[in-house]
This record gives C-alpha cells, structure tokens and sequence, in this order.
C-alpha cells in the first residue's frame, strides 16, 4: 500500500510461456532502478500488455494503450468489443441505482424538515428549546473532551434582562463565514447583508431531477427587496456512465435596492480637461467581489469553446455546482457545528483547496502581514487532516 | 463565486442597529486593503459575529469561534444548545438514510452480477461474445469521436489460425495498471504474478455492514498457493455523524510458494573475516515494495498513540479504505474503461495526489530521466481536469 515510485525493475528468468502477444511491438524502460537487492541493472520488462501501456503513456494518450490494443489479435479485439457492450448494460441499470438514490434522498428530506423547520424557528426567536434539549444539548457541547472549550456554557453569559435578545443573532452569516468555501466569498459589505438571512432550506424538485437552495431573508432587509434568492441545481444523465451529472444551475436575479448592489462598486475619478483646465468627476460602475455574485447564473459555454472566457466560465461553474453541493450535504445539514466551527473538526478540507492562495500579490499593504502570518499558523493547527482512528473512526467511505 | 480572498475590509455607515452583542470583544484586522474604489483605508469589521470568528481564527482554535461563543447571552447559548440536541436527532435519522443506500448498493450488486459473471468468462476464455454484442461493443469503442484511436478494431488484427488465443491475456493486470493508484504499487515482479489474476469480485457482507474484494487467481499461479485473496472491509456508524465509516480491513494471508515472496527480498553481502580473511555471505530478508502488501492486515494503531509508526500506520490505513473504494466504486464497475484507458478520460485523479511524487530522489539513474519526462508531459495532456460541459457534462455530482 506504499505510495511509492513504479519500480519495475528487474526482468526475471521465469518468463511467461510465449503467446501471440508475446513480442512487444516497442520496448521501453519506466521506472527506476533502485539500488537494492544487489542486482541494479535495469533491464525491459516483457510483459507486452505493460509494454503496450507504458508505451501509450509514453505517446501522450491519455492512458489509452492503443498501440496495444491495436496489436491484439482480432478475436481478441472482438472480446473487448464484447465487454464494452456488457459495460453499456450495466451503465443501464447504473442509471437506475442513481435514480433510487435521489429519491432516498427526497425520501430524507421530508424526515429531516420538522427538525429544519424548528431549528428556523429557534434561530428567528419564535420558538425556544425546551429544557430537555438544552439539557441534553449542553451534554453533547460539553462533550467526553476535557480541553473543550465550550464546557462552560452553563455557567457564563450574561444575564442582564435588560439585553434579552431574540433568536440566535447572525446565526447563518456565521455557519457561513466559518466554512472555507464561503468565508473566501463573503466580504464586510456582504456580512451586513447576510446579516438578514434567516434560513438555508435545501428543496428537491418535483419534475426533473435537481434540488434548490433556498435563501430566505429578513423583510426589513436593508440591501434587497427578495425575501428569497433561489439557487436551483438540475442533473442530467451522464452519457458516459450511470451517474447522474450536473448540468445547470440558475439563481434568482436580486431586485437591489438603490445604491445597495453589492456586486458592483462605483469607481470615482477626477478628470481635468486640457485645455479649459476644469476637473470633472467620471464615475464608472465595476464588478466587485461579493458572495452575492453566487446569485449571477452563468451560462454555459459552448463544448467547442476553449477561449480563455470559456475556460473561465468552466471554472466557475465547477465551483458553483461544489458550493451546490456543499450546501447540501455539508452546510444546511450540520449547520449548528459549522456555527460552533466543530465541522471543520470533522470535515477534511485540503490546504491547498482554501488556505494556498487566499492572500494574493494584489493585496499587500503591511498592515495585514501579521494576519497573515496567524493565519498560516491556523492552517497548520486549525485544520488538521482528519488522522485514522480519530473518534475512533476511520475516513468517511463514500457510498453510493 | 471567485475563488478570491476575503475583502473585509470598508466600515460602512450604515451599521447594524445596537444589539447586547454589539461590542465586540476583540477588534481585530482581518483581510486586505484592496487599493481600489478610492477608499483605501482600512477599519475593522464591526459583526461582533465575525469578529469572534476571525478572533478565533487568530487563536488558532480550529476555526472554533469559541470567544465568540462564550461571550454570548445566556439564553443565545441555550438556543445552541437546543440546536444541538436537534442535530443528535438528524445524526439518528442520517445513519437510517445511509444503512438504506448500503442496502441499494447490495439490491444493485445483484442485478449486476450477471453482467460480471459473463464479463469474467469471457476473459477467461470460457465463452465468447455474441456477434451481436461484439457490433454494438464496436459501435461504442468507435464512438462520436473521429480522431479515436481504437477505430480500426474492425479492420486490423492478427489472424494467424497458429496464434489462437483463448480469452483476454492479462486483462486484470492491465485494468489495475492503467489506474493510476495501483500503477504505483505493482512492481515488475508482481505483474508477473498479477498476469494470472482471473476476476476481481465485490461481494457484500450479509452480518455486519462491510464488503469485501475477492480476487481471483488462475490455479496454475506459480507464485502462492491461493486461488482467492480477499480483502475485507467492515463499517462502523459514526459518532459525529450519521455517516457509514471504515472501521477496519483485514486480508487473506498468502501461502506464499518457496521463494517466491513478492513482499520481501534477500539481500545478500559478503562479509570479510578481519583476522582470518575469509569471506563469508550473509542473507537478510528484507520487505521490499509490492502490490501484495495490500494483503496485509494493517493494525489499528491506538488512538491516542501518536509515535511516528502510529502516524504512518494510519496513513497507509487511508489508503488501504481509499484503494477498497476505488476498487469497489470504480475499477470493478468500469474495469473494461480502465483496460482501454478510457477511465482515465473522464476520471478525474489530481495530480498531485498520484503523479508529483512518483519518483523521488532515491531513484535517480540516468537512464529513467527521459521516462520522468514523457510521464510530466502525459500528466498535462493525459489526465485532463474533466472540463464542464465535456460530453456536454459537468463533474459528478456526489449523491449520497
């Protein structure tokens, strides 16, 4: 189970016994000689169904051994043609298992609502918890870990009747703020607006197979006039296996309130005319980073497109099908832990995913160096990959 | 949707109205001063709730805002409370949900296993495909794609009536070697071995939740008594979530043939006697790379042991879970792809994970530098990042 180097290496005498295929067409040497077991002398290796592979990779191919499989006697070739359509059956019934498994899901959704629907509730202060669940919730916060650090919530926090608050302030603002994805999409201007948002609800549509990401909103939102931003999510049947692939996403278009549009900023510039010597103030309307730009549907590009847009717009609609995906399984799901940020605990988010690159060139004033620096600490500590045996538990296996 | 950094950054006038968690606690400076919308200067962030969050982050608390947490109202902190105690409900419904997709996988191994059956004798020899398959199989091969590679099946190939060949020659060895994971472990000496391997089954557990992978070998294997080597996965339900997750695997021993130990080598020295100048050779038998480790039963390490064995035990642990997955998710299902090299097109395996590192300094002969190079060219072309809208698809989307 080592991930270590191909070494193939040293060319036995227990050859196999000859057959047709037994003649590679090319030889070639992969791999390196490790200077072990006395004998470093590099030699082919003559097994002809590896000679065909190394040679295809050597060739560019993309893996395809076809020079290999072009050698194949043609009886052999017929069994292969054979199999192929064995693999068109089986993608056949495939599509059927992913179908089974949407509707568990759908299934699930409608099992998991009551909860959703007080947690909504809880949240906006127009239901409390009863004592019971407080109880038992603290027990779970408190946990078996002796260093948690949320061990004191009975004892603390103030009391002041004064400062009743309702609900649970900022509580999505916060579960997304604290998720990686996200919080590299959310700036100041947003926060104040994800202020407002009161619930995430994940909707599986009726009549084609998908699901929607519901974002619903204070009325008294000071940004938009939406109460909802509706995110939808369509499959379609991959015509290369049995899975069910995204294949368009489309939001709701945000009815900004005047001056409020936070995807775009107003650039002001000072003009002065050559000759008269009088300034003029040009302003000019960008785009601007926002999380609010997850709202923009973007259109898909032509197949045959390989321009730089489109390249770009496939980038971003990779990222915008993760995000989907995201909220659904990850975010909406488990959003308490997201809050209390125990999710990134237990979710395993590579590095180089979120943390490289979050600080560019572009932004260099020294004011933020020592930011930075804390942060990169935090990435070392803050998202350990998830050891074996953590909890006592293995990796997640991914079943479908 | 911008991969971007977080831009907090511009204090606006129009704060939140005064809430009891309006004074934050810590004032601190997060992101970077975007010299544009002519407004460089930088304030902080007044969202007591991002403020936590980020003092958290600065804490290095792993992303737990727990500050931020411990701050807040008595009663907010018995909302959490009582949200948590909502999620231990929506855990118990969740583990439902996931014992109902084992049970699909195993509805779904049964409709497919026809289709394996006759796949595996077909390789074997023991049947051929039916002419009517072997037309539409070379339809499939052929496919939309003019510039393919495998379009002259038809037409070429060997006929010599002397070459009759039964079956597919080393088919499994090639599936296993054209993926990437596998590649890496199976050395010259194994593919030797593997060159007799018939059929890999996937078969699922009826006791406990798990499966396992039952490898097929030809009787005549001159290399270990087996005919079966099986590796066994068991599941385990989370403690955090309502998830399946790998518990532990175990493997067949194998009865080794005399001297025929893939998994280690003798090392052989000759040693000078100082005073009497005799020579004498010394053997060790020492653990060398092989596809067959992944036959060994990997203990669980302690959980709280943190030693460096523990460590690397763990981590070959992940990728003894990760190769049980791929090989029942991807190799099993789709083996005819991954002899074709068809898989690596729409697989999408990232390049860090199996090809940087591949060769490390250790092997540094000479003669292997023009390989490591044709193999940094393939890695570009060979396993393209699936585009979006390739096959007019998206990526997979992950149902579970």
């Amino acid at each position: 189970m080592d991930q270590k180097p191909i070494n193939i290496q040293k060319k036995e005498q227990d050859d196999l016994a000859p057959t047709p295929q037994n003649t590679p067409i090319f030889k070639t040497q992969v791999g390196g000689s490790k200077p072990a077991a006395g004998n470093p002398a590099m030699e082919l290796m003559n097994n002809p169904a590896i000679t065909g592979l190394v040679q295809g990779r050597l060739q560019g191919l993309a893996g395809a051994p076809s020079e290999y499989i072009e050698s194949l006697p043609k009886e052999v070739k017929a069994r292969l043609a054979g199999l192929q359509a064995l693999q068109e059956k089986h993608i056949e019934i495939e599509a059927g298992f992913h179908k089974e498994i949407l509707e568990l899901e759908k299934k699930y959704a409608k099992l998991y609502d009551p909860l959703y629907e007080r947690r909504a509730r809880i949240i906006k202060g127009d239901e409390e918890p009863t004592t019971e669940e407080v109880k038992r919730g603290k027990e779970l916060l408190r946990g078996d870990d002796e260093e948690s650090k949320i061990e004191e919530v009975e004892e603390e926090g103030e009391t002041d009747p004064e400062k009743k608050v309702k609900g649970i302030d900022s509580f999505w603002l916060t579960v997304l703020y604290n998720h990686p994805q996200t919080q590299e999409m959310i700036t100041e201007r947003d926060a104040k607006a994800l202020a407002y948002l009161q619930d995430i609800k994940v909707e599986y549509s009726t009549e084609e197979p998908g699901f929607k990401v519901v974002f619903k909103f204070d009325e008294n939102n000071t940004y938009f006039n939406n109460t909802e931003l509706v995110k939808s999510y369509s499959y379609a049947q991959s015509k290369i296996s049995g899975d069910l692939v995204f294949e368009k996403s489309e939001s709701t278009k945000i009815d900004w309130k005047p001056n409020m549009d936070l995807t775009t900023t107003v650039e002001t510039k000072k003009q002065r005319h050559k000759t008269t010597n009088k300034t003029r103030v040009v302003k000019k309307t960008v785009p601007a980073e926002s999380f609010f730009n997850f709202f923009e549907t973007i259109p898909l590009p032509d197949e045959k497109d390989d321009s730089e847009e489109a390249e770009e717009a496939r980038e971003r609609l990779e990222a915008d099908y993760e995000l989907g995906e995201e909220l659904k399984e990850k975010i909406v799901p488990n959003a308490i832990d997201w809050f209390t940020g125990k999710a990134l605990e237990y979710e395993d988010y590579g590095e180089e995913e979120y943390d490289e690159g979050m600080y560019d060139d572009e932004y260099s004033d020294e004011d933020e160096d020592d930011d930075e620096d804390e942060d990169e600490d935090e990435d070392e500590e803050g998202h350990p990959k998830a050891p074996v045996g953590k909890d006592g538990e293995a990796p997640q296996c991914k079943q479908q």
